[in-house]
């Protein structure tokens, strides 16, 4: 799933920090460096001492989102607490409404909230929601979050956070910042990550561990599944706030391994890069390729191609060059077709591939469109042969946790031989890393996993099974009375 | 009160059509047509054929705030409705948020509001649905009507804004645009303008009857006081909603006719214009000034001098001229002091005063700093005795209703006798139209109005005679037992 | 000629300021002074202590043009000089390159040039520079003047200046501000107007007096026809560039009191206020109308119509209501015609004008479309009768010096009877005022005035006597040899 | 020389196309290819069937540079051919004025003009021509060369342009679009590349063959030192403008291999990737490390790291991740110190370098900063020892020809012997690949380059060898007289 393929997944970005005088340009850094995560809309919240929260967002990167003019209001308010996201959007609703964090004014008092992951019964609630007069400007998670928090009767905001916790189900991880406080939380199977951090006497929250080395954070561990942390003047105190059946599992998104987090992240008990190189390392075991050359897809294939490429003692080479300007603003010429945008992104260096049979990797492959753009690249250029490798086993049901793959019929593997994927993408053979490697690049040895898959990283999109019912799909949509909401209590007005 | 003196005033302007194959751009020339009302922001609502909405909104003048590609959005929706709004606001919350219509999606249906006016009981109302758990995004007075619509739970959008509205206290003239119909309502005292016109099978709402000139509507005559109209497939619908012991007075804001309001529009039984040349007549009958010429000050006090200079004889000349061009836009030079801005927007004519004796007639008189100024050009350019003519009483009262001078001791008039203000503004006379005069000028004789007041007009700025009381004051501020909201009957979230 | 018609007019407005320690702020306040002569572009060049100079430019209004970030740039600098321009373009090249002032760096040294009116031999001048080599990037004239100097072997900035000069024909007031000096010079005829004041130790040239007024400067009278005016450190120098011959007669452009000028601007000796309401007045001895009431179209022909009314005794109402706010930035609504742009502009008061003989009061008539417009607008509104007085003589030839009207066949008066204009505009009556009578407002009787013509203003659109004759008309097209140029004696590179 | 080390280069892009049907899409995606030459500002100007030129710039990326709308009003004007350019500054003057294309409208016609490479004799020929009455409105060397054919006296743009070439001194790759056809132009010593492709009937010239692999062109070679190729409606001609004893020796900068170019064009015989792979094999093979693992600088030293790797059988690794996302836009946080910028650009993987000794292979040494601080991170990553290796000699010698490296001070490896930079830059130990070693990598071996240097490359940055003589240095700064320029023989303007 080379990122070339589009829009291939909702993977936002959160960032935060608690007690420190110059939080705004922290929050900066590290959004920085959690860019690859989203790049549709960024934004920041902060928390004066006095209690009071503002914030600014803006659409695009966040070099774009957040002009110094927007920092400069932000820093005049002499902050010491701040929450930063960026947000890659799914759907088409690329709009300023759903840009993160979000701000609203509470009973409970001000909050800012920013959301990674996705709900499986975000529609319920919002429908639920709305019967009782709640009012929604944006389509966003986060927003039937804070509605379930204004809705909460407890005038205390952590209280009511962590109660509003219990009727969310999905993957999320979030922050909220308020007056008194920060909270970092994740869901009961940890689908999501969330890790956190120290810097001198302040308190940093990540998504990925390389936003904390970009602050020159020290890395305090994650927060655990189901655990909520609470951030403020007396320091840090962790709640376990998720029902103990709930837990006795964990899920990771194994796509935060292959794909979406960045190669110096550390994940799951080691470096990203280094579990990628494992990976390509175990395909070469599984399935060799009888070639001249390896090459990778730029740029999260890799590392994968790298670990082929030595296991096999084939010589790494520079095949497919990617253009690193052709990004979000590229202005499609009128005349490119679709199938011709690969070419604008990635270029084959003839002398590389010419006559020769190419070992080409890629990390994974979910519609297959990209991947039969860059085989015909590679024959235009002259390869004699292709061998494709995917560092990863086939996607064949689609994730409801966040990665945009969402319909069983885009998913290239879905209902599909090996053989007629291959004869599809034309190339001479192709091969899949097994999911009991791919377990094992991941620490995970088949023993330990269990017949039953893996008790450590969400496998539903290679599998099926997942963790989570998904109670929002049309087919299950059914109305009020089902909803696993505990009642209301809510002051009446009098 | 001339319009240089700053933000004097609230004044909002509503322009609304129901059924109309081109709204977008009916509403547009509508909206230019009551710039005059509101320079801050304006926006558009759109109703589409098939029930749905949209908004586009800006800060700024019409022309900036919506450039030709936000219009060409609505129009691509091929809607047959449309509500527009221009804003002027009082506070400093100058913010894209405060602007206007408010879009909401309802469990009764998506709805667009615009508001003109001021409620007393805004805060009251927006504390109360805070505790319920209503989440604001703005601090207008328009969202806490849309609030109290979405804690309805009537699933029928009309009656629940119906309902909606009996819990307003204060100044409004509102259109609500939904799926299925367009409403316009006044307050029970009619203190803002609304009117309604025809164009061909369109129903027009406007809050002055010049923009239903600018579109070429045919007047049907205002929105009565306490009157709701429901304008939809089946035609217009008048419903009288107020209490009738509440509507058995009128109290249209005078200050609409002294000021407020085009020349061109229809008010109170004719146009603004004649109203203002009788005002400088009557004027002229009560304080003759032995002058060699009149001169008014642009543009507002135009009509009143000219009436006045031909009551007793006099030219009238143009010996203040106004720079028609320093507006919002103005950059204030950085050595230019506050007392200094008045010269950037006025210039006296020296040939015209040098060594005359200047009849100077203004329309009010309310901080008082303007005047002063204008007295010292026309001193500075050679005028030998300035008479200061106010073609209104002196105004001691703070308005709660929209007129924005707010705070009692920003008004000149309060606690100053005449002479005093007379020797603070550095004349050789000083005279107020009195308010029977006034009232004579609006065609309400002394012997109708009454020993207590005005039966049609709002009088509290002249006497303190508030029609509604105040309620959010602080001083009065006082939480939700005494709150006159009818018990909210909720659907509990099962 | 209500400036209701579009674009009728080319008349850029100049300020400048020698030695001021805020220069920029003060130049901001002149251009918004002079806001009414251009609004297409605006400019502010600076020249600091040390001689260099730097420049601003944008399109728009002032305050668009020159936002505070852009003055912030060149108050910088700490400036002790500034020249401001603002511009109305003729032709449909609107754009940021024609914008002034023009910024050159000669070898005489760098060089800002602001310019107002026409020259006659541009084209020649300009196709001979391009022959010795000259590149051209705009259209202004002002660009063919600096190349000019350029051009010219002097290295003294002044001494080339002058030089230059001799090479113009035509209309032109113009402000050059070099590294050491700023000069303000006006054409032999003295078409366009430019005007001098002190500011305490510094020296201020404004295309009109009435931004002299909106910086407090006292008034030191106009540069004088063929005149430079040198003002450096030694003061001011008044040098006498034109040949004798050419400087034997006076030609101020009417328009410049008719319609161009602010009313508070003084020209010709006098106010132009008075010299509208005179005009009025002698239009009504000229031409009295059988009428009830006298109506002006705003804003430029108020002054007129009130000296008409009062000459007759006839009331002077507001019949017309002008949109302030339909500007520059209007956007036109698809649906509405050209014809029906009045409508938004203006508005008839219904009451005003309803069932009586109304005596229209316009400044000029030149291409007649508006003027059957507001009649139009008239008698939709009841008027029994409508007898238009133009407060000028018939507009019969076009103008060459700046005035857009360029095309004998757009004038409306041309090739036209009276009774002819009368039925096509359908009014009950028509009449113009006498060119005598015109220049009896202006303070010129006839016997001063002579047989021939005026000697102290330009009548060419009345009466087609030109006083400089018109080289660059196509017909008039004719190559180099004919050029009156002197040999340039220029060093060779060698 | 990291590309983080700020803005090393000078290096603009140039992409043209004649005789197609929609020449903007294609030079757009031309641009799109060459980005990495320039990313300060872009622009594209095109010719018409009917010979008119039309110019859009803007600044930033390409994307944000040429907007849908000035791409539209670009292809609106139906054009048949032409000419971009992406540019990098090296001085301070990052401003809109110095954007290329320049569009001149020339005695001669039209033009538009693209230049990458730096003039040594510019300054000479901009005073010369201000002496003459240019003047000039950017510091470009494009308008230099302009303002050269301008003053030429023949009236053909080509033959003018032709008699200009021989005036320039210096490096220069050009490209020239006139009404009637488009020049392409290389210096008589080759020093920045120039290539030519044909699409169908399209010719296309552009700075690298990645660019004519974007739009599927096909390559017909490069544009050879000293040629001037006319692309005109009757094809192709290929001119030898320059002296035959100039062009004896050719100049190619090696820095295009090392660092520049796009791994994927083609240089010099073969592809850069593989030169840089090949250079890194060289170095391993005259400076082997005791090393357990290596670590290439991202993104232009990854070829030379793993070809080191490979020849010494060690495992290649991404110790050092890059941020792609902190580019241009980046906002620098306030606190942040310059030697901090590093860390925002690149992190070190600590699992992979933590207790290794790290091989650092970085692909040049210029200033020495970035080096330092990338030591530092891996350091502070736990790396037991650190050995640098340079994939390219010690650059002694200031570039003149548009690598901006351009004070002597600055260089690393200027005055400082092996030892001493090994000190200063802390690590274990440091070599160069020799220039022997480079040469060969490049192809030209050392029997073939002769003692004397190179015959093919320009080798001035490493040996002091300056193929054409520096002119506008300082202490070479030298008037008029001495100018190589013929005569000109102007007309005179009689």
């Amino acid at each position: 799933m080379a990122e070339l393929s589009g829009a291939p997944r909702e993977a936002c970005g959160i960032f935060a920090v608690w007690n420190h005088p110059e939080p705004v340009g922290l929050v900066l850094r590290g959004l920085y460096a959690l860019q690859h995560r989203g790049q549709e809309s960024a934004g920041v919240a902060v928390r004066t001492p006095a209690g009071e929260l503002a914030v600014e967002r803006g659409m695009g990167l966040v070099g774009e989102a957040l002009p110094p003019e927007r920092l400069a209001r932000l820093r005049a308010l002499a902050p010491d607490a701040a929450l930063g996201h960026v947000r890659y959007s799914t759907s088409g609703a690329s709009r300023l409404e759903n840009a993160q964090p979000f701000l609203v004014r509470l009973h409970q008092g001000a909050s800012a909230l920013a959301h990674n992951g996705e709900l499986v019964n975000a529609g319920r609630l919002r429908r639920a929601l709305e019967r009782r007069g709640s009012i929604f400007r944006s389509e966003s998670d986060s927003e039937v979050i804070a509605h379930l928090v204004a809705a909460r009767p407890e005038p205390d905001l952590g209280a009511a956070f962590l109660e509003a916790l219990h009727m969310l189900q999905g993957a999320f991880a979030l922050a909220l910042l308020g007056p008194s406080a920060l909270w970092a939380v994740r869901d009961p199977y940890g689908i999501r990550p969330l890790t956190l951090g120290r810097l001198g006497p302040a308190v940093v929250v990540a998504s990925e561990s390389c936003a904390l080395d970009a602050v020159g954070a020290e890395p305090l561990g994650e927060v655990r599944p189901g655990e909520a942390v609470e951030i403020g003047p007396g320091g840090l105190r962790r709640l376990r706030y998720a029902r103990p059946q709930e837990g006795d599992r964990e899920a990771l998104c194994l796509f935060e391994l292959i794909y979406l987090a960045r190669p110096d992240t550390l994940l799951a008990g080691g470096d990203v890069h280094s579990f990628r190189k494992r990976s390509g390392r175990l395909l070469a075991r599984e399935a060799p390729a009888a070639a001249d050359v390896v090459v990778g897809v730029p740029d999260s294939s890799l590392s994968a191609a790298s670990g082929y490429a030595e296991a096999l003692g084939l010589p790494y080479e520079m095949g497919l060059v990617r253009n690193r300007y052709v990004g979000r603003t590229f202005i499609e010429p009128e005349e490119a077709g679709r199938d011709d945008r690969v070419r604008l992104k990635l270029n084959a260096v003839r002398p590389v591939v010419a006559g020769r049979r190419v070992a080409l990797v890629d990390d994974s492959l979910v519609r297959g469109t990209t991947a039969r753009q860059i085989v015909d690249l590679l024959r235009a250029a002259g390869a004699a042969e292709v061998h494709l490798r995917i560092a990863s086993p086939p996607f064949r049901f689609p994730c409801r946790y966040g990665i945009d793959a969402s319909k069983r019929g885009e998913l290239f593997a879905a209902g599909r031989t090996r053989e007629a994927m291959r004869a599809e993408l034309g190339v001479e053979s192709l091969a899949f890393l097994s999911l009991e490697g791919l377990l094992e690049a991941a620490g995970e040895s088949a023993s330990r996993a269990g017949a039953g898959g893996s008790r450590r990283f969400c496998t539903a999109c290679f599998r099926g099974d997942y963790p989570v019912p998904l109670l929002d799909d049309e087919e299950a949509a059914e109305p009020g009375s089902a909803l696993p909401l505990p009642p209301l209590r809510l002051e009446e007005v009098s």
